[in-house]
């Protein structure tokens, strides 16, 4: 990209935008542009917080009038530095934060429109005031934003039963690389005319455009939960209890959530203070624990007894040694918090290699063993903390090691996936941290076509550059 | 597109494929190359029936090196003309009927990689042989194949629970417009590492490259079903049925299907040989009718109670007038057949001028009054047969009128559709029939979009040129 002319579009943006949606680097307002994991700097040449779409199109026209470099900022919950601007003030950051409206809700219509600055939880709560749920579920809902949410494609504790965001999205609107909305906001079912575009956008890390609303598809509120945390006797018990839990609770089945003795370990020894809340639930130590949620609507009888034959199933099969059903909402609870506070017990145990993969379902269990068996060979020592949505192949194969390992770590455990056909990167999206390492886990065709696909998009390069693709 | 030297390449494509692949025109081995509805004349250059994705790569190779239009070709049975070509012997005509091998179907990772001369019908059978569901469900399903039901994002009976064919699709092997294969099966169900591919391909009909072979997600094979039609006091009772049905049966709603007295009449009136199979179920004839249809693969008891507390409080609000639910499958099978037959008993009727479209779930009642008020104002006399997977917001909004009454009618169904922000095309695609009425439907940077993806990704325009865009 040739270099544009920085001063010039920041002058032409604060005459334009005002002195208030124009922040310079060093304002304190501007302070939320940082890097969630702490391990980029951050030095926009400016931050945009434009209140509207129309505004936001005026930002994007002027930016690639000046040809110069935009990176979209949502709620800044991003794992892989995808909204961290690249560069000593060489980049504008535009934050989305200010499109906060939820536009509309529709319950004859199961749809919802938001803006992109809208935080998860306030999407989450408008839906639950009709009485419908919106299921996107991340550990950082109280933070992330719709937007981000959308251009990272993001995943969670409910992709089980009700899929990825991009399964949630009915519609979009956004602001093109040359500074044009797309008024693409529908909340059909069914609408084949044409390459469906909203598919580009989404996972597109905002190097395609800023996505500014979104109509997203609600569901019926779940009013039953049925939670058992299982102890597995091995990992190779794993497929046969996927299968056998798709076949007693369908579609009511919401998660499937891993984790292991090093993971329950590490909570017990880390978080303390959370206890007694956080304790092992089980008489003895276990290798692997499954957690297990199906909900229902208003079969909440029906539910409980699919658990309970579940349970019996799975247990005369051999395939639990141990399980601990939940008898109330708070006890659910408690066995999520087991789940929920593995990161911050990781962050507090010194922080982790992170590696967010997925396998083929069939796969997870000898991908865990060859993964673990060849750390361990490689790096005699480290503790292997792997956990996550295993119902959906998708595991965090956190590495509990020195950071300085982290190249030859990574470099290994990308092997390993590749030898499992999959993929480097689940749900977190490929942002600055897992550009690299994208360039060799996929085909150079299918980077060539990536290519092909940005260049067409966002001809001047403006967009986000240095994310996803080396720019 | 310059004209390339279609001679010059179909010598070349017989030297390097030879003549059993490459077919004359006259040849009575390429006479399955025909418009489903008969009224687009099919005069390919050349039929050409590669039998391996190696040769498929040939084909497409020396046609990009002519540059000579290639259209390809699945099972024929799409309806709005998008595998025929155009013109006088001006394009070439690939089938991929001869790529119809089951690659693998793998029963622990719930995926079945097939190729796409697959007949819908065995991909479901393979499925069904490991206990396990290919929920993809249309009435062509005999003699559509998978490659073409990727290629228009098909949708049919059984999108409620499942999703289209774009959801159900997990991975895609596909010859680029240069000839170049990509290696895309994955069956990976969380994947983001950049664009989304295979979104691009689904739904594009031939125009961005040949899909060869998918990966596809199977589920547990529902082994009971509920089943009921309902008649309807009138159309004003869907929104609120629809989320009564989905509250009480939650993903376990399979199908939710529409059709109104002028459909049952017609059926009883031009199929009487099929007869008593296919009889007025109620003592009384009603306005509408709504075919409802739940699953579940162990809880049978829970899903008749669920069937049962349904249509009692369905009666108590009023919201149905009369109800027939199956008793067993036969019973169910013959209610179906009521809904399934509608498209044969309107051929024996002559024909239909067939508009399938799309609105919002709560737009669909003020829809169907709407285009039947103002058809019956601006064409008095014609009836209107409207059915389809209203579940989905989909109606098959079909006038009985003369073909040449078609330009009127269609421009006026298409307005009503976009007065209530609906889609000219649910899910049979754009084709050529409907490539005009698209261009008025859509918004000028929309279209313009879908001209920079064909541009980027088919720079000579040689797939399936005239198709979905003008060429």
């Amino acid at each position: 990209m040739t270099p544009g002319d920085l001063p010039a579009a920041i002058a032409e943006l604060r005459g334009a935008l005002g002195p208030t949606v124009v922040l310079a680097p060093g304002d304190p307002a501007a302070g939320f542009v940082r890097d969630e994991r702490g391990l980029l700097p951050a030095r926009p040449a400016a931050v945009l917080r434009p209140r509207s779409t129309a505004e936001v199109a005026v930002a994007i026209g002027i930016c690639a009038r000046h040809r110069v470099p935009v990176v979209p900022f949502a709620g800044g919950t991003g794992l892989v530095g995808g909204a961290i601007p690249l560069g000593d003030e060489a980049q504008l950051v535009l934050s989305v934060q200010k499109l906060d409206r939820i536009r509309s809700v529709d319950p004859v219509d199961f749809a919802l429109t938001a803006e992109a600055g809208c935080v998860l939880t306030d999407v989450q709560r408008a839906a639950e005031e009709v009485g419908l749920l919106f299921p996107l579920r991340l550990a950082s809902e109280g933070s992330a934003r719709l937007g981000g949410a959308i251009a990272t494609n993001a995943g969670g504790s409910n992709v089980l039963r009700y899929g990825m965001t991009r399964d949630l999205v009915l519609g979009l609107e956004a602001v093109l690389p040359d500074g044009r909305i797309w008024h693409g906001l529908r909340s059909l079912r069914k609408d084949n005319t044409g390459y469906d575009l909203k598919q580009l956008l989404i996972g597109s890390e905002g190097t395609l455009g800023v996505v500014t609303a979104a109509t997203v598809r609600l569901v019926p509120r779940p009013r039953h939960h049925a939670v058992a945390l299982l102890a597995l006797p091995e990992p190779a018990v794993l497929t046969p209890l996927f299968a056998l839990a798709r076949e007693w609770f369908e579609d009511r089945l919401t998660a499937l959530e891993l984790f292991g003795r090093t993971g329950l370990d590490l909570l017990l020894s880390q978080l303390p203070d959370q206890l007694p809340a956080l304790k092992d639930p089980f008489a003895h130590p276990h290798p692997w624990y499954l957690l297990v949620e199906a909900t229902a609507t208003r079969d909440g009888a029906g539910l409980a007894a699919q658990l309970e034959s579940f349970l019996a199933e799975a247990t005369r099969l051999g395939l639990v040694a141990d399980a601990v059903p939940a008898l109330d909402r708070p006890q659910a609870r408690a066995l999520w918090a087991l789940r929920e506070a593995l990161p911050e017990a990781e962050k507090r145990a010194g922080g982790a290699i992170k590696h967010d993969v997925s396998v083929p379902l069939g796969a997870i269990t000898a991908f865990l063993e060859d993964a673990e068996g060849e750390l361990a060979v490689a790096f005699p020592g480290v503790r292997v903390n792997a956990f996550g949505h295993v119902g959906d192949g998708n595991i965090h194969l956190n590495v509990l090691a020195r950071p300085e390992r982290a190249t030859g770590v990574s470099e290994l455990v990308y092997r390993v996936v590749a030898e499992h056909h999959g993929s480097i990167s689940a749900e977190h999206g490929i942002g600055v941290l897992k550009r690299d390492a994208l360039a060799v886990a996929r085909e150079p065709l299918e980077l060539e076509l990536l290519h092909t696909v940005k260049a067409a998009l966002d001809p001047l390069g403006i967009m986000n550059p240095g994310k996803l693709l080396r720019g």
